[in-house]
C-alpha cells in the first residue's frame, strides 16, 4: 500500500491548493491529516481524529468514516467495535488542504469512547490569574452509553 | 520561555486525563496542540489551527485567540494584521486532551486568509469510483472581504 494513491493529486502552487478543484490533501510528517467530525444535523463538534491516505481513500469510497489510530497503529472504521459508525454526509477540506471537516450522521448514542455523545465534555477555565494551574469543568458530560458494556471492558 | 509552563498539569493516568479536572494538554512532538475554531453563535466550523504552550497560555490569560504559525514559525494573535480577531467565549478540551475546541465571536467579516468567512469552502466528492482522481466543489465560497486590501498584498 502506497502512501500516495493516484486518487489524490500532489499539491501544486498555493493558488492551485487554495483556489483549485483538485483534491491534494497535505499529510504531515507521519502521513496523517487532521479530521474534525461534526454532527451533520446540529453542527455539534463530536471528535477530532486522524486519517492516513488509506483511511481517507476508504472513507471516500464507502461513505463511512475510517481513521488511523496512532495509539493502536492501525486503520480503524469508526464504530467497528461499538457499532457507533459515522455515515459521512459531507466532507470539506480547508484552504491549505491540511485539515478535513466531516459532517456525519452518528449512529448509536455517542461518538466518544468514554460514553459521551461528544469528546468535548469539559470546558477550560479562561482568564485564569497568572501562576494558578488551569482547571476543567464538566459540561454535557452525562454518559449516553456504558463504555464497559459497549467495549466489553470495565470503565475504570 | 519554557514549553511547559506551570499553568498546565503534566498528564497523569488515563483515568485522570479523561475524567479529571486538571488541564494537562498533550502537545505533539513539535510542541503543538490542534485547535478547532467554531462560531460561538452558529456552531459553524471556521478554521483549524495549532497552539504551542505559549499561545495557549496567552489565549487563556487574555480571552483572545493566539496560535502558533508553523509556516512563519512564530506566535500569532489571530487578527493582528486583518483586525479579524477572535474573542473566545468558551474553550473545551477533548477526552484525551490532545485537541481543543474554541467557540469564538469572530470579529470582522471572516476567519480565512483567502477572504471567506470559513476556511472550509470546498467539498470533497464522496463515493468516487476507484481509480479516478478526487475533485472539489466550491460551496459557501463567496468572498466576505478582499484579502488583497486587508493583508496589503495581491490576492494572487
Amino acid at each position: 500500500m502506497t502512501n500516495k494513491p493516484t486518487l489524490f493529486a500532489l499539491p501544486g502552487s498555493t493558488e492551485e491548493v487554495e483556489e483549485g478543484q483538485a483534491f491534494s490533501p497535505k499529510f504531515d510528517a507521519e502521513g496523517l491529516i487532521t479530521c474534525v467530525v461534526v454532527d451533520a444535523r446540529t453542527g455539534e463538534a463530536l471528535m477530532v481524529a486522524h486519517m492516513n491516505a488509506a483511511a481517507l481513500a476508504k472513507t471516500i469510497e464507502t461513505g463511512d468514516a475510517w481513521f488511523y489510530s496512532r495509539s493502536r497503529a492501525k486503520l480503524w472504521r469508526k464504530g467497528e467495535t461499538s457499532g457507533h459508525v459515522q455515515r459521512v454526509k459531507e466532507m470539506r477540506v480547508d484552504c491549505d488542504q491540511d485539515a478535513l471537516l466531516l459532517k456525519v450522521e452518528q449512529e448509536g448514542p455517542g461518538a466518544c469512547h468514554t460514553g459521551r455523545r461528544s469528546c468535548f465534555y469539559r470546558t477550560v477555565t479562561l482568564r485564569q490569574p497568572a501562576g494558578q494551574s488551569v482547571s476543567l469543568s464538566f459540561v454535557d458530560a452525562d454518559r449516553a452509553f456504558d463504555p464497559g458494556k459497549v467495549y466489553g471492558k470495565p470503565t475504570k
